[in-house]
Parts: C-alpha cells; sequence; structure tokens
C-alpha cells in the first residue's frame, strides 16, 4: 500500500529542476534555509527554531547542516541527502560557520551561490551572519522554489485530492455539532478530535505527520463575528438566525486543501437567503472562468461584474482566489493584477466573497484542480441553502 | 474585571522606547513588517499572510498600512495607532507604494529609518520590493523589539503566570486520558477540546483570542519516538512500559509557558527508574543555578557536569532551556556559549534531558521567572516519579 508522500523520485526532479533553474541564470548551486524549501526539495521535514538549518545542493550533491536533535530527520534513507553535518546546538557551535565549510567541500564558497535567504530567518531569537559574510561567494537571493510549486504533479494532487475528501468528512461533523448556545472554539475541538481519530484510523500506516499540528483544522466563525474574513474570535456563542462561515484545512502528506461553507443556523431571513444566491452565483461565474489559457484577472473581473451589477461590490474585502498546495496560500492570485494566464495543474481556491455590516459574511470556498480542458472541483461538499442550515 | 492582555498604557511605553533605542542609533523612525513586532508595539494582531501590513512609528505618530480584510483589527480604540491606511487586495493596489507614502507623511522618507525587514516577509507566494527601492532615505535592519522582549514586564509576567495555571489543568486531563492502544494525537485532540472549554469557560469574556490556532496546546509523544525531541510522530500507538514525554503551550493574551513531563505507562523498569532519578536531579541542579547576576552559560556548565558525572552526557540533544513570553523560544538561551548575565524579569524553560536509544527521552520542562533575589516556578504540577506513572 502506498503512503501519502511525494515519491523520493519526485524529490530527486525537484532538486534536478531547481539547479537547472540556478545554472541558467549563473549560479554555481544553492543553499536553502527555508524550512518548506528544504521540505520541497529533499523531503526532509523539521520543526523550525531559532537553530539553523540548511541544505546545500549542486549538479552532485545534496548536503544538510542540521542541530543535534534534527540528525535522524535528516539522515532517513527515503530523503536524497547524501551528507548530514550535525552540529550540537545553537548559540554554542557556530551553526553558519558549518554552512561556509559545507559550501566549500560542495565547492561553492569562491563561486557563485543562490540562497532562499542570505543566512537564516531571526526567528525566536536567533542571529547570526549572512553567508555572505561567511564565504567569498558571489551570493544571490533567488525564489526559484515559489515559481516551481505554481504547478503540481500528479502526486500532488493526488495528495491534495485526499485531503479534500477529508475536508468533506470534517465538514460533515461540523455541521452535526453546531447548536445554539455553543462556542465555535469549543465546537471546532471536538470536530478535530473526532475528525483526525477517524481519518487516522482510516489512513493507518500510510498517513505520516509533518507537524506538531493538528492536521484536520475545522473552524468556524459566528454572526457578526462573520462580517471579517480573518477574525481569530472563535468564543462568541451561536445564536439562532446567525451566520456561519466555516474554514476546514486537513493536511495530508504535507499538502492541504481548503473548503469553506457559508450556513445558517436555525432560520433564513430573507435578506441572508437573498445575499446567499448572490454568492453562491458568483462562486459559479468563477468557477466557469476558469481554464487553462484564460488571464488570471479576468476570473475576478467576471465576479466584480455580477457583484456590481447586483450591488454588493463595495462589501467585498479580497480577491477571488489563490493558488493552494504546500501553504494555505500561494501564487499565482485570482487577483485583477495578477499576470499571466492560468496553466494546467494549478489549484487554485474560489472564494469570491463579501460581508455585510451588521449581518455577516457571506462566501464559499473550494479547491478547483485546473485540468488539461477545464477544472474539477475536489471539494464536493453540498454548496446549495437548503443543505446549509443547521 | 481586567481583560487577559496587555494595557494600553504599556503599548505606548513600548512604542517610547522603540523610537528612543533607534534615535540613539540615529534613526529618524522605524517601520514594522513583522506581525509579532507589530503586535508587541502596537496591540494590533492578525492572520500573516502574502498582505503586506505595516507599521510605521515616529516620536510623534504611530501609523499603519493594512488590507481591507485586517481594517477593523487596525482601527480599534484601544490600540494606540493614529492612522490606518487601507488598501484593497495583494498583488492589486501596490500595497508597498502606500507603505512608501506612509513614511512621506511620517517625514521619513528621505531620512534614517530602522525596519525589521527590509520589505514585507516572502510567505504566501508573496513577492515585492524592499523599503529602500521604494524611497530615498538609508534603511538599516535592527532587530530592537527582540532584545526589548528579553526581559518581562509585571504585565506579561502575569499572562504567562495565567497561561500556567491553565497549564496544569490541561496537563492533568492529558494524564487522565493516556491509555494503552491509543494514539497520541487521538487522546491529545480530545484534551485539547476539554480543557479550551474549561478554560475559556471560567475566564469568560476576559478572554480574546489572537490567532486561529486551539490556544490549548498538549501534546506528546510515546515509547522509542520519545527518543527523539522534535519528532513529529503522534501516531505510533502507546504501549505498556512506554516512556511518555509531555508538550503542554497554552496561550493567554499572546503569552504562553512550557510545562513538559516524563511519564510511564503501567511499569517503570528499574533502567527508566535510574535515568528518571537523574533527569529530575539535572532540573533541580539548573533551577537551583538560576538568580540574577549568574552567567547563562553557568547553569548548563552545571548541567553538564552533572550529566559527566553520571555517565549520561553523550545522549543530550539540547541546550537546558530558553526564555518564553510571545514565542515558544526566546533569546537569551540557557547555554553554554550564550555570553551574559541573568536578569531579573526574564523567564526560562528549564529543560535538561537525555535520550537513551532503544529506551526513550527523560525531559521535564518547567517555566521559571527569574525574581529579585532568586526564581518562582509558575509550572507546578508534580515532577516525582510515583505521580507521573499511568
Amino acid at each position: 500500500m502506498q503512503n501519502l508522500a511525494i515519491p523520493e523520485s519526485e524529490h530527486r526532479n525537484r532538486k534536478r529542476e531547481l539547479v537547472e533553474r540556478a545554472k541558467e541564470d549563473g549560479y554555481d548551486g544553492l543553499v536553502l534555509f527555508g524550512a518548506l524549501n528544504i521540505h520541497y526539495i529533499s523531503g526532509m521535514y523539521h520543526l523550525p527554531t531559532e537553530r539553523p538549518v540548511a541544505l546545500g545542493v549542486t549538479d552532485e550533491r545534496v548536503e544538510a547542516v542540521v542541530p543535534r536533535l534534527e540528525q535522524e530527520h535528516a539522515s532517513r534513507e527515503d530523503f536524497p541527502i547524501d551528507d548530514v553535518t550535525t552540529y550540537f546546538e545553537y548559540p554554542q557551535d557556530d551553526p553558519m560557520d558549518r554552512v561556509a565549510e559545507m559550501c566549500k567541500r560542495l565547492g561553492l564558497a569562491n563561486g557563485t551561490v543562490a540562497v532562499d535567504s542570505d543566512g537564516s530567518p531571526s526567528r525566536n531569537g536567533y542571529a547570526g551572519p549572512s553567508l555572505s559574510e561567511l564565504v567569498p561567494a558571489n551570493v544571490g537571493v533567488e525564489d526559484y522554489i515559489t515559481d516551481m510549486r505554481e504547478t503540481k504533479s500528479d502526486a500532488e494532487v493526488e495528495l491534495i485530492r485526499e485531503a479534500s475528501v477529508w475536508a468533506n468528512l470534517g465538514h460533515r461533523l461540523l455541521q452535526e455539532r453546531i447548536e445554539v448556545g455553543r462556542r465555535p472554539i469549543e465546537v471546532r475541538a471536538e470536530v478535530e478530535a473526532d475528525a483526525v481519530k477517524t481519518m487516522l484510523d482510516t489512513l493507518g500506516d500510510r498517513y505520516e505527520m509533518r507537524s506538531w499540528a493538528n492536521p484536520m483544522q475545522c473552524l468556524f466563525t459566528t454572526g457578526e463575528v462573520t462580517e471579517l474574513p480573518h477574525s481569530m474570535d472563535q468564543t462568541t456563542r451561536i445564536e439562532r438566525g446567525d451566520n456561519i462561515v466555516t474554514i476546514v484545512k486537513p493536511n495530508v502528506g504535507g499538502y492541504t486543501t481548503e473548503l469553506e461553507r457559508t450556513m445558517f443556523v436555525g432560520e433564513v431571513s430573507d435578506e441572508q437567503r437573498t445575499y446567499f444566491e448572490i454568492m453562491r452565483e458568483s462562486q459559479e461565474i468563477a468557477i466557469d472562468a476558469i481554464e487553462p489559457g484564460v488571464e488570471y484577472a479576468a476570473v475576478e473581473e467576471a465576479v466584480v461584474d455580477y457583484y456590481e451589477e447586483q450591488g454588493v461590490a463595495k462589501y467585498t474585502q479580497h480577491h477571488v482566489g489563490h493558488n493552494i498546495g504546500m501553504e494555505g496560500h500561494e501564487r499565482p492570485f485570482l487577483d485583477v493584477d495578477q499576470d499571466g494566464e492560468i496553466r494546467s495543474g494549478e489549484l487554485f481556491t474560489v472564494e469570491p466573497g463579501f460581508y455585510m455590516p451588521d449581518l455577516g459574511g457571506f462566501r464559499h470556498s473550494d479547491t478547483v484542480l485546473v485540468t488539461e480542458d477545464g477544472t474539477k472541483t475536489l471539494t464536493y461538499y453540498p454548496r446549495d441553502l437548503e443543505s446549509l442550515i443547521v
């Protein structure tokens, strides 16, 4: 039975493509400090802290520098890393000196090196020298991997498809538990507990955790809080007549998906019904607009035209959607100012919405794969109003 | 009843101190792009995404540039922000141009400006110009706020003390639920659901969520997985005779604490008992070593001496502890290479530990406040072996 993970052969291909891109720009090789970039290229994952972790990449070799407590993660046989240098701890042991030594071994120290950042990120109290202070090389900051991540491989799509299956399950459990008088945070936490158990009991050994977080995220806000799409408040109690806006994002194999629904508690006013149907129609307009060769901007333009016609354009707070994969938001965006054309293998959240003062938010979000001749919507949870009254 | 939050007066004081530090270095003012830095100085919090958020700070004024969906968060009356500029969305509207215009209004565009990073961080597909490309000012990257956060105010200590109360509660629920045959992830998720409900029912309106995450984090690993302190694997089933290592980190008012225990399932071998007692003794040695004026390095040195005497030094994987507050790890570190002396108002996790091959990890972690004449341990969960057998 196949693990829910990117196969080693794909990591090798990614590494090859990365080096090719860098070589075209005149670089001899690369050093990566970002945890996500290291994960994408080698498969190795770790908890990012103040301790520097670096991956050196050339035509011939991939080497890692890691703190003692990541040694076993970096040394796994299924990750194509040829050599691992372990330092004990930061601030002791001057980890960036170990990175500079790795550059020498890889023949990069006197050459031209692409980095994702010039030194290790300054989180968790870390402070240290840049790589360009430590080696005579010409160091250039490049964002190749974010570009490479824009279109997804079949293996990546398969993981996002699997995550979408569990998004539908999580949302079903959420809908069953929503109840007047309860707080979103407590309902959500219960649902996440049930959902993660069901997911892991079903997937068994095929599922490997890649972070400390619960891989089932099933949150929502209620009532006037839904007027702010990024409100943190999950403590306002659910009341009859509320709008609810959900956000369900499971993680499978390091990849996520997005399923969001606007729901109503107990009863739906005419006003709520009207706005709901406008929102629902706008999502269909957006999905219908997506196909390879269409400009990203055209998708948002189609929604804006419709919203202006319906008189709700001034209540929008964000564009129509974004690419998704290893991060919850990735580029390109479905945005009037996004240059370029939609390509097969991209995945978009399609989530046009608007937020009515003193009433609430109206937004569905679905994860849509761009195929060679159109789209396939991976999240299939019901979208119609009658199915979404609790 | 007082909210569990940093009062506005303290945000004003922090802003004043920040400007003083910058002025001493010859800067006219500052622009902050980091979500944590903006939160520390103004109280304003937001979900960091691709959309730039910036805070401009001078002697006279604090201004913010935010996307539409953060407008209400930035405009709250209890946050000392004098003016908020809202752009609709990224990539449309050139948010960094709005930041450059803010610099002009604040009289910084032709001056000397300290920044926490030269432009907005490139997460979630963001790509944009640096500030120094957009304004003629001399731009210098400075990390004043991380320095300011090293010692905590009374209000900060109060929030971490409150978080520690709930850490003890979370750990108690965790201990009650651990059971042979279950997976850590499912036990943990159930406990987090119960714990967050109890915490929020008790604290009521005094508690304000500042992130989408569940503010009760009560995770653990079991068996051989505990040999890696940063293993992500919470799916290996609990077996009789296992070592368990827990990590409980609630969040109150934007501040966290850390409570970790080594526990045993059902029975304890002589070997486990011996190593447990060495670990427990090492934590007491470390806590006893902490007081104002003692070098940070001395605390780890005391532990290393003891571990060498006991023959376990080669099984350590990290230093003795770290400062804690808004981030789970902060500097300074209890590390042999950390320069300087312990100061009153610092808080440390004290967590010397070691990891025995084919047996498991041995580590307690407690959060210890440095007082004027010694320490006060904020996490009071039992540390003795008999209390930690489930």
